[in-house]
This record gives C-alpha cells, sequence and structure tokens, in this order.
C-alpha cells in the first residue's frame, strides 16, 4: 500500500548531485511493495517523462501500481504517478533501491547502462525488456549488424571509425549519407544528413569521429523514401506476440508529427511485410514489451528498417483512443506476463497530431477553444512546461472520413500551440 | 506541482478519531496548488473511492490534477491518485483545509453535510454540484417533492411520520409499498419492500418511524416496472449539458449488476423521453457534472423516475470503453466549466458487467485467465479489498452482436468473481 508519505531524506549519492541533470537528488528509500488487495503487482518504470505517465490510465483502470523513477519532481510522470522517487538511472545504487520495491523493472527510454541491468538481472529482478534486446536499442550499430544477419531489409550501412572509411562508404553510394551517433540520439539528436563530404557539415563530421568512442560512427545510405511507416508490436515472456495495424508517419525537424492509423493506401501484402519485419525483430532480438519498427518505404515499394524504439512509442500514441487495447495498457500486460489485449482499431481512421511547445504558455486557454470548437477531439497534455519544439502534448481524432479526421487534429493541435488563432 | 512529500503530521481534529469510520485521522495540511506548468488546474474530490479513482485515468490524459480526501489510506483512490489526504467530510476544518489547496470541489458521493457545503461556498470555492442541486440527491423527499412540482413523472409517493399516515398510503394503492428512509442508503440500503403491512416487515416498519427525524420516511408504490434504465446527463455551469445514449440496467440485491447501452429496443419516442426528463432535471435543478437518472419502465411503457445521483454513475461505467467521452472525463470538464465532450457511443453495443466480491480473493490470477479467453474484454479492478457482494471491479465488451458481447462480460464477471471456473 503506497500512501505511506514519501521521505524528504536525502539518501541519493553525492556524485549525482548538484551538477548532473537531475539536480539534487532526493531518492525515497524504497521498501518492497505493501500488498494491494487481490494480488495485483507493482510495475516500477525507469524515466518519469510523457511515456511514463501515460502508462498511469491503464495501470489504475487494470489495478495495477506504477511506481516512476523520475528525473525531477517535476517529470510529466511524477506530476501523476503515486510514487515518483527522483534518482539518476546511471547510478547502480539508485536503481537498485528502486528495483527492490517493484515486482518488475521496464522502462520509457533506453538509457539505462548495460552494466546495471545485468546486474539487476543477477540480482533476481525481472527486467523486461532484457538487457540483450536492450543492447539492440541502445547501439544501432549492434542493432544493424544484428538485422543484417537476419536477412532483413536495412538501408545500406557501414561501421565508420575514420574519414576515409565514411569517403570510402560515401563513394559507394548514389546519393547522400546519414552519419549517426551510435548511442544516445533521438528526436534527430545524434544524426547528421549531407550529401557531399564538403563544407561545414564535413567538418562536423570529422569532429564527430574524432569524439566517438571505439565503435566509432553509423554511416547509412540516405534512403530516398517515398513515406514513412511504423510497425507496432508487443512480445511477452513467454512469446505471445500481437500486431497493431501498420501507421504512416510524418517527422518534422527529426520529431515525429504526424500518424495516421492505418497508414493509407498500404496494400495487404506490404502491411504484411511490414508487420512480419516487427514479428520477426520482435522475436529474434527477445523484445519484451512494446516494439516500435520505423521504417522507410521507397518509391519501387520496399520498406526497410529505419530504427528500433523498445517501449511506447509516439507513433503507437494513436492507440489510445483508436485500438481495443492502447499500447501503454499491452506494454503493461506484455512486462507483467499477462495475456496481451486485442489490438483491433476502433476506428476505421484515427489520426494523431503532436502538439510541440510554440508561442502559447498558457496551454489550458487554447486547449478550452479546441474542446469548444470539437467535441470529438482527444486532447492529451503532458504537464510539461512549453519550451520551443518540445512535446507537450498530442491530439488524436478518430472517424470514418480521413480527410475530415486530418483536418481536425491539424487544427486542433496548430490551435493549442498558437500557430493559428481561430 | 504536487511533488512536495506529504507531511505526516496529524492536524486532524481529535474529536474524528479512533472511534469514526476514518480510524486514526492523519490529514495532510494542503497549501495552495503549486502551479502545473500551462495553467492547468485542480480539482479535489470529496470522497476515495472507485469513482475518484476511475477519475484519474482522464485526469492524467487531460493534464488536469486531482486531490482526493479519502476515507483511508487504503482507500480505492488514495492507491491511485498522487494526493489523498485522509479526512473526515463531516468535519468542517478537514473540509475547509482541503478545499483550500484546489480550484474546485466535487464528490465521488452525496453525503457531505449541507452546512458544510453552504461554508464552502460562502467561502468563495467553487462547489459543484452545488449545495442547492445536491439537497435534491441527499433528500428523496426533497426531491420527490421537486420533480413533483416540475410535473416529472414519478411513483406515487407520500411523506409518512406516523404508522396511520403509511398505513392510508398503502391502502390507496393497488400494490406494494417501498418505505426509503430520506437520507444516506445507497446499492438498497435504507430501502424497505413490502406487499402488505404485517408480519415482519411491518415491525421493521414501525422501528424505522420510531427512528426516523422530523421529516419521516418516503413511501412510495412499488412500481410493477418491466425493466429499469438510465439517462445520464453532464451539464456545466454555464449551462451546456450533453446526454449520453439511455442505457437499461439491471440491478441484483438492490445492486446495479449489468448495464446494456443502448436500452434494447427502446423506441426513439421512449428514448427522447428519458433523455428529456434527465436533461430537465439537471436543468432545473442546477446540476453541474454528471446526473444520473435510474428509471422504471412500466408494461404499458410509462417511465418513472426512481432515483437520483449527481456524480459519475454505476449505470455509466460503460462509457469509460463505449463512448468518445466517459462519464468520469465528462465530469471533470463539467466542475471546470470546460466544453462538454462528445457522448456518442463508439459501438453498436456496450455491455458493462459489475465485479461483486465472490469466493476469490486473489483476482489477479482470474483476471489473468480472463484476459487469456477473451483479449477484447476490458477488465477494471478497482483495488479493493474483496468482501461478499463489494463492487470489486467491473468488466467491459463493445460489439456489433448484443449476444455475443452479454456472453463474454458475463462470462467475464463471473470467472473473476470465482462463479465459474472454466
Amino acid at each position: 500500500m503506497s500512501s505511506t508519505p514519501r521521505t524528504p531524506e536525502t539518501t541519493g549519492p553525492d556524485a549525482t548531485g548538484a551538477t548532473g541533470p537531475f539536480g539534487k537528488v532526493r531518492l525515497t528509500p524504497l521498501t518492497a511493495a505493501d500488498p494491494i488487495p487481490g494480488g495485483f503487482p507493482t510495475v516500477g518504470v525507469i524515466g518519469g517523462g510523457q511515456l511514463a505517465r501515460m502508462m498511469q490510465p491503464p495501470a489504475v483502470e487494470m489495478g495495477v501500481r506504477l511506481r516512476v523513477l523520475a528525473e525531477s519532481e517535476a517529470a510529466s510522470a511524477a506530476l501523476a504517478i503515486h510514487e515518483a522517487p527522483v534518482g539518476d538511472h546511471r547510478d547502480i545504487s539508485v536503481v537498485s533501491a528502486f528495483a527492490s520495491g517493484v515486482d518488475v523493472i521496464t522502462f520509457e527510454h533506453e538509457h539505462v547502462p548495460g552494466a546495471i541491468l545485468e546486474k539487476l538481472v543477477a540480482d533476481g529482478v525481472p527486467v523486461r525488456p532484457g538487457p540483450a534486446a536492450l543492447g539492440f536499442a541502445q547501439d544501432k550499430i549492434a542493432m544493424r549488424r544484428k538485422l543484417t544477419d537476419l536477412g532483413l531489409p536495412c538501408p545500406r550501412w557501414a561501421q565508420v571509425r575514420t574519414w576515409d572509411e565514411l569517403a570510402a562508404f560515401a563513394a559507394s553510394l548514389d546519393g547522400g549519407v546519414v552519419l549517426k551517433t551510435p548511442r544516445g540520439g533521438y528526436d534527430g539528436k545524434g544524426v547528421l544528413l549531407f550529401d557531399e563530404l564538403a563544407g561545414e557539415k564535413a567538418d562536423t563530421a570529422r569532429q564527430w569521429l574524432a569524439a566517438a568512442g571505439p565503435d566509432g560512427l553509423l554511416a547509412e545510405e540516405k534512403v530516398a523514401f517515398t513515406r514513412e511507416l511504423a510497425a507496432l508490436i508487443a512480445r511477452s515472456p513467454s512469446g505471445q506476440a500481437a500486431a497493431w495495424p501498420v501507421v504512416e508517419s510524418t517527422q518534422k525537424d527529426g520529431i515525429c508529427h504526424e500518424v495516421i492509423a492505418p497508414a493509407p493506401g498500404l496494400t495487404e501484402d506490404q502491411a504484411a511485410q511490414a508487420t512480419s519485419v516487427g514479428l520477426r525483430i520482435a522475436g529474434e532480438l527477445g523484445v519484451v514489451g512494446v516494439l516500435a519498427v520505423e521504417m522507410f518505404q521507397t518509391a519501387d515499394g520496399r520498406i526497410l528498417v529505419n530504427e528500433l524504439a523498445m517501449r511506447p512509442h509516439n507513433s503507437g500514441h494513436w492507440t489510445i483512443d483508436g485500438a481495443v487495447t492502447s499500447q501503454f495498457e499491452q506494454h503493461l500486460r506484455a512486462v507483467l506476463d499477462l495475456p496481451l489485449g486485442d489490438v483491433k482499431a476502433r476506428s476505421p481512421w484515427t489520426v494523431m497530431v503532436n502538439v510541440l511547445g510554440g508561442e502559447y504558455e498558457d496551454l489550458y486557454r487554447s486547449y478550452l477553444h479546441v474542446m469548444a470548437r470539437d467535441p470529438g477531439v482527444k486532447v492529451h497534455m503532458y504537464a510539461k512546461e512549453v519550451r520551443l519544439g518540445r512535446k507537450v502534448g498530442h491530439v488524436t481524432v478518430c472517424g470514418d472520413d480521413l480527410d475530415d479526421c486530418l483536418d481536425r487534429a491539424r487544427h486542433a493541435a496548430a490551435f493549442i500551440r498558437g500557430d493559428i488563432d481561430e
């Protein structure tokens, strides 16, 4: 029973103090979980962003308890979840203490160091997804090597440690190069695109190469894609898997902007191919929980794997309102090894549009106007401070007419952001 | 921002101590709400049962913060909501302290004394629904008088203070009598049915009359109904109102057991009549928030008002999975004076069946089996200890085929309860 007040004592190690991203660490000492009536478990989520926050509604509905290891007291999930101790996920003592009070550990990001994950497993903590699977989400070079070994369709790629290696790879391509740091990138960060190895970008590439670790960088062909797709899969430890309809996603400045479910005009064969690639990756990599596979579709109809995320993903937010089982409920079911839920869409079309921080700080006021204009739009807000370009919420519209859904969802998101005022 | 740890100091008045239903009162002193980024408000809910708990998922999605004044640290809502100070809703100092930390006060039950509500209003606290409206939900005689004055269809009724008044009322009827305590009854408690004024029940009626306050008791004709209906309405302070489809509800031992949305075979005229009665009551009584109007349908097609509840209600749980806007989201929108959401059903049929405490204490295990058998059933658990006949959860099935929905929902509920084991 989790109503014991959080103790404000500082037990976090000093080393993670004032200079780190966590500010002053205030770790609540967690004891073993007090029992919830009926034998229901406690899930520990590492990371306190909006992805953890969005696990709370299904957890409450299911009768499951969440605890979150948050980056700060003002983290999006910490404002919505009962127990949200603040602590550094890179500190083994912090993560171990957190793990001791929960029945299973899962994640809303892939940034927990592998050594910490291995230690938890050695201590008998159920870690889902496990370190082996997570390794492929943490290291893009390992991911490319594994997918290539499995014969799964990828852009052409090379591991490059020197300028010569990069230049040789670039020379082997018809088009441009995408250079990626193998670890730590997200939402377009750690990605450098260039069409020729010259000028400012070449200088940046040289700097990246110089700063890279022993594994170097990942270089990939710049795929001339016609659109991006995403396959969303859930897999349980017992191997049960489920695949939601394949969606089309649109990025803006490297950040997911808009998702249409299902992907318009995708043939049955293409949908089956994308789904089967997703299911194969989930199974071969031993993923537990939700797996998002971002893909490129090319003009000649090929589907190539772009990125993997082993957690609920922005491309799956549509499932909250649009599917019988949302990705957040399914993630909890999967990491608890509960049977997976029905992934059917509840409407012919669902459109999700992200709300990024823009002109308005007073989101509540614009949100009110959106509700008044369109009683059918579902507005999701993350209780985050507005910063330019930061994901602060999303809107969803379900319906029978795709154009209508698109118009309404785009209008609502643009209005809340402050791009339009009528 | 609500992440300040709850202070474990005891500031509740001693008078509400060990002997009351609240056990040892530990009231967290609440300061004015820390701001949530974006200007989002905090809603204070009085009562920590499952109805408050079920407000948390939409609150998290909307970016709104809930605080709950709970009966105990183990209350259903206290296990799911960030800030849930324990305190007695019958104590003015407790309720005032709670109200000082929120932007609006609402309720998950009707048991806060009128004098406390009036005091809050006098202190400038937005109380929604307000004391005038709540008075009609708290006092069944006042409700009958008001509805009769409005010309709304009710069973025949009388206010009875003496045996002679009761006998005279009974003699005026063709059938039996329902005797009700005007205040405090729920789920069949405070209700006495008898077909003739003799025997044990007559003795009980005499005792009730002797124990009644100056207002006496409410006597009503026992309506020979063919089924029960419920109209679910939401109304905002600015007068906007919305009505979900009228449902059929089945009671077992005075407790809501099963709800079918929409009510099968209801003619358009009957649905319009039931909806219009609900909307009229909401408007005339000045209800803010969700109003449930339980009704009898008679063999000759008449619709009579049975009971009112001014809060989310068991007959509306189907809306969580079955409607674009759930009664819990709508209640929050209404009490915040946000525009109301679309009340359309998302499927042709939705069936909700309550899970009452039964044979099994280990609900998690039976729940797992239900999920395995039927990936499409939505199981909602309230984190309450199992006691015989206590509401511990509900299940919902949405679909195109009513019989299929009924079979699946009934099976799931019976299995979790432990009535069947395959």
